[in-house]
């Protein structure tokens, strides 16, 4: 599971969606909004502020788009395989293939660095929302998003300056009815530690991605350091290693990526009906080409592999996402939840008097979105389709102007505040993937005159008289973007950007203009009008249902709560809330995807069949809570989250208790297989320490 | 364009959609039924049935899903490129692409047998409604499907028996509301006669199909044989060089290949939400596949280039027709119209007590359809994704038990009166494509895993302990399907199907009794029962609106006019309706997919710049009209209908006069570039015939 995720799979029926009155273990909330008083009555415990103060300081968000928790005094954290597969993929070679085969560091001087990551531990939270409101006030639509923007990066410069160890964030909550400063201890020197091999990690592959009964060891460890050492931490979690209970209250800290469950009925149909149907026919053809370019030998497949898996996994996702927005019972809910607003806004004049009827305003946005979205997406939001070297390319394209400008009028990315981060990812050592890259600037190319249209200017100017092929060969072989030295030289030396005719730079210069009209365009004609009006509709919110509510997942701190459950499967029943390995052997066929990880093979007599594997529980989550721990009311780890089943695909937009559960490794598992199946014995006891 | 055909592709908007009261120019007519008052009272001129006999028996279907018409005395048949090129590519090689470097047969004895290839030209049509209707009066819904299937099947054999030269068809118009008996005179000698250049007859490919202006020599010739000769014509069409005039009446006679007009708001939703989607992704995801597959090497893009093509068209055809369903314009209309319906049957008892309520009876079966469309559509409609082995193999599996069934308990396919066509397409000489076949096997395997899961007993049996590279490698390596001596053997006896231990059988064989499982599943509980409601509600229409409506498409004869005509578009304002060889020449950048046909290249001197190219008319059509002759009012040919503009893509479900076009290869520039660019002088004289 990774970001972004979202109700159900076209291999399964969805399945009429019942609003629970009780809406039991719903919620992605905020640590200072935890419903304390509603957990303890529904299950007689709630966690108290030092209880909350102690997880949110071992909670680590991975700001690839994992979380993980610190394990040990030394840093250790505990997140999935698959939120580390990148940092693999960077670190391995034609002949050295750690996504296959695993890497564990014998020894800690033998821990690698994870080229470009980083980390993030929340220390403070600040309310800033009259000042970024005030900076708004009375502007027209149009300037919203600019005049925001300026405002949120002199507050983060103001707090973080320079200081590269710490994180300022000005982050918007409820879609507006809060903006908060979120400040993090910032780590940017991770190393990795630990990782099983993928067939382990992933055993069944996409297939079984979204599925339970389950049977993945999808762990790995890193570590953060500081200054060379590793992390000190003086109160890090710890793991149980009996495992949870059937019915057991559990909770999962962690960082939910996106959800969009407060959006208006006209912005769910957009999404239902264009933007969804858009991504996922993108996604399913760059899949497919994935697929094909991972046959041509070992070597590509090895290549494309993460993506390819990426690419399957958000496919999932959007399919669960549009399959719960298109079945009616579903969506009903999302318009009684939007009657009620307009009821109370229509019974009231004074609410009428203060908001207007924003519903209608965002409505009044659609046909512009859908005019302006296709343009804006393949010039600017997937710009080069994941390419590095474009990537890269338009990153030191842009720094070399934006750094020129006062600090208000830049793009958000290059403000005083996130520059650090920029930088850190444009200049990391981290290789090409000459295979990957070709295929992703084609793909990109083709895919842009295919919604553009071939007569666009910008598809003119991007194409001239070549072929995609021609373009993206000439950057594979000509550019030196993929040199690090020659990156920090364009960096340090803007004025190179206009003389130099490295292929990838001059493409990002033939097509910048159009890029920022078109990011432009939207942002002034549709994101920010937009959240004009939905800062009024969650003002709206908090008077008809007060302040109980939790806000939309967007990539920071959430707490959710429930309890270790199976659930009745409308098609397959009653299933049961633990696997245990011995389902493991049964499963394996030897053939891709049910082949084991490579230490597995002949290891039935290593760990004890009975050991519970992976569990699922009622716990509210989403892409980006992969990594999470699952821990109990002593705030001990009992599981480690990775996965959602398949009713949780739709969760963007909504959760259903009956159905929506969530998939973890169990704490059972980890230490064992850690001891038994990899030797890594030192690790193991790093992780159960006593003290 | 190819079938099946669809209203407006992600890169334009949809417009909202306007009923016409006059919907003028709208409908794909019978022959039997066409509305020559109408267009009389219109455009001042009407057809008589001797213009419409001689149209009629001028007009070729070929049975691949084209259309044609005959041009001379001696069989010689005017389609498209896209028509052939199976064909064509049927007959090239590694080193002899025609495809690529197009066809001219020197002499009528280099003329070139297209394999399995069948045309038929439709002569007479008998009213069989009462006859079939009884066949399935007072049964269970469970079994009308195999009822009347039976009944059809004896209907053909008395009139057809095993004449080889006859086909006889029974087909459903009005979706039920009314059965005919089409009697055909059948054709299975197509040999290929002429065909340029994929890029002189698809410039601009992908990126440029559905769009207009428009630079494309999208034609073909073949010619029908009989005996071993030329098959004789007393009265084919004439061309007119002069070609067609702004504003002319023009008509399209062929077999536009399948709408969906008719269906019921809730089957409208189930193809707007479920079908739709799901075909559109599993399109994209192979179309990625064979793009990347092509990247390997000339070979290996010469084998699926073809297929590239044609998901590319359907992908843009599908896209238009999800389009078309969203706009919620277009869809109030298609409420609207049921709403009509609805309210005659609600306001008069004797309506009500003849048909219930059809439209709720659709409904309820719909959850139904839900969950068993996927098995189906991937056990049975999509087995194999294309690869002919599996194809062919499934058919001698199936001969070897149909055969031995009485008439009205076998397949439909394998009915008496249909035997041969299939026969025919299971032994015809044609090369396999193993790198296609390869490609096609493991997507078959993998996507029907991915939908049906991983744990159902089909999909057990279908892997077994092997991956779906495996299963394909030992396809293409040891089965002998592809020798047609082989099939032969097999399909003369029966018996060795038991005892064969060739790959490709034996997938068939482990997979027959589910696929038939999920087939009967369907018929019995989705086809069947709908088409019960669906002869209601097509008598309730008829007793609402009268006779005076056209049926939808079902890849059967069918005669639409309209006039030469551009449009206003929203997004690019005012489309001439001409195209000339000048603006090709403007397009040409020279780099695929806007690079020249070779034989092009360099000879801008050899035609006149001010020849009419393409152009555009109001006729309603749809895939499967690909090929049509575009005729004036003298039956004289002015166009070659080879595609429709980017807003007819939604055609399927609706006809917007003021938007929707068809598009034409102009008369002016067949003859020309028969004759000034290819040097087919002899060629352009049987089509400049005098008499």
């Amino acid at each position: 599971m990774r970001i972004p995720l979202a109700l159900a799979a076209f291999a399964l029926a969805v399945f009429p969606f019942v609003l629970s009155a009780a809406t039991a273990d719903e919620g992605m909330w905020t640590f200072d909004n935890f419903p304390s008083a509603k957990v303890k009555q529904l299950y007689g415990f709630a966690p108290d502020q030092k209880w909350l103060d102690r997880v949110r300081k071992a909670s680590v968000r991975l700001d690839g788009g994992c979380s993980g928790s610190v394990v040990s005094k030394d840093g250790l954290v505990l997140t999935n395989h698959h939120c580390v597969s990148d940092c693999e993929s960077d670190l391995s070679s034609a002949g050295n293939d750690y996504v296959e085969d695993g890497f564990l560091a014998p020894a800690r001087k033998d821990e690698k660095i994870c080229p470009g990551a980083e980390a993030s531990i929340l220390q403070s939270v600040t309310d800033v929302t009259q000042r970024v409101k005030k900076a708004t006030a009375n502007l027209p639509a149009a300037q919203v998003s600019a005049a925001r923007a300026a405002e949120v990066a002199a507050i983060e410069k103001e707090s973080c300056g320079e200081i590269t160890t710490k994180r300022c964030e000005v982050v918007s909550l409820y879609r507006g009815g809060q903006y908060k400063l979120y400040v993090y201890d910032r780590f940017d020197d991770l190393r990795l530690v630990f990782a099983p091999e993928i067939q382990a990690a992933f055993f069944g592959s996409d297939p079984d991605n979204f599925n339970f009964p389950r049977y993945a060891l999808d762990m790995a460890l890193v570590r953060l350091y500081r200054s060379g050492q590793p992390a000190a931490f003086a109160d890090p979690l710890k793991i149980d290693t009996a495992g949870a209970k059937e019915g057991e209250l559990v909770f999962v800290p962690g960082n939910p990526g996106s959800t969009e469950r407060l959006l208006t009925v006209s912005q769910l149909e957009f999404q239902r009906d264009q933007f969804l149907p858009w991504r996922i026919e993108y996604l399913a053809q760059i899949r497919g080409s994935l697929l094909a370019e991972g046959t041509k030998g070992e070597e590509e497949a090895r290549q494309v592999n993460d993506s390819l898996l990426s690419v399957e996994n958000s496919l999932k996702v959007f399919r669960g996402q549009r399959g719960a927005l298109v079945e009616p019972s579903f969506f009903a809910v999302k318009v009684a939840e939007e009657k009620k607003l307009k009821e109370a806004l229509a019974s009231d004049p004074a609410l009428k008097a203060k908001y207007g009827d924003p519903f209608a305003d965002i409505q009044a946005l659609i046909p512009t979105q859908k005019q302006a979205y296709l343009p804006y997406q393949m010039l600017e939001v997937r710009f080069g389709a994941g390419s590095v070297l474009l990537t890269d390319a338009r990153a030191l394209v842009r720094a070399a102007v934006e750094r020129g400008k006062p600090d208000a009028q830049r793009l958000p990315e290059f403000a005083p505040a996130r520059l650090k981060s920029t930088q850190g990812a444009v200049l990391a050592e981290a290789p090409v993937h000459p295979v990957l890259e070709k295929l992703e600037i084609v793909f990109w190319l083709d895919k842009t005159r295919e919604y553009l249209g071939a007569d666009h200017p910008a598809v003119k100017a991007l194409f001239g008289s070549k072929t995609s092929t021609q373009i993206a060969n000439e950057i594979i072989t000509d550019t030196e973007v993929e040199d690090a030295a020659f990156r920090k030289k364009l960096w340090d030396n803007p004025g190179l950007i206009a003389t130099t005719s490295d292929p990838a730079i001059a493409l990002v210069k033939r097509i910048d203009a159009a890029a920022r009209a078109a990011r432009m365009k939207y942002e002034t004609s549709v994101t920010g009008p937009s959240s004009v009006a939905a800062e009024k509709i969650a003002n709206l919110r908090f008077d008809v249902l007060g302040q109980n509510i939790y806000p939309d997942a967007n990539f920071t701190l959430r707490l959710s709560y429930g309890v270790v459950k199976g659930w009745n499967d409308p098609l397959y029943g009653d299933v049961k809330p633990f696997t245990y390995v011995s389902g493991l052997w049964e499963r394996a066929t030897g053939a891709f995807p049910f082949n084991l990880g490579k230490k597995w093979v002949g290891g039935q007599s290593k760990i004890p069949g009975g050991t519970q594997m992976n569990l699922v529980s009622t716990n509210d989550i989403v892409g980006g809570n992969s990594g999470s721990p699952l821990i109990n009311k002593d705030a001990r780890i009992v599981g480690l989250v990775f996965d959602g089943n398949i009713h949780s695909t739709g969760g963007a937009y909504g959760f259903d208790p009956a159905l929506n559960r969530t998939v973890a490794v169990s704490s059972q598992l980890i230490v064992e297989a850690l001891r038994r199946i990899y030797g890594a014995n030192a690790l193991a006891e790093e992780l159960e320490r006593k003290s």
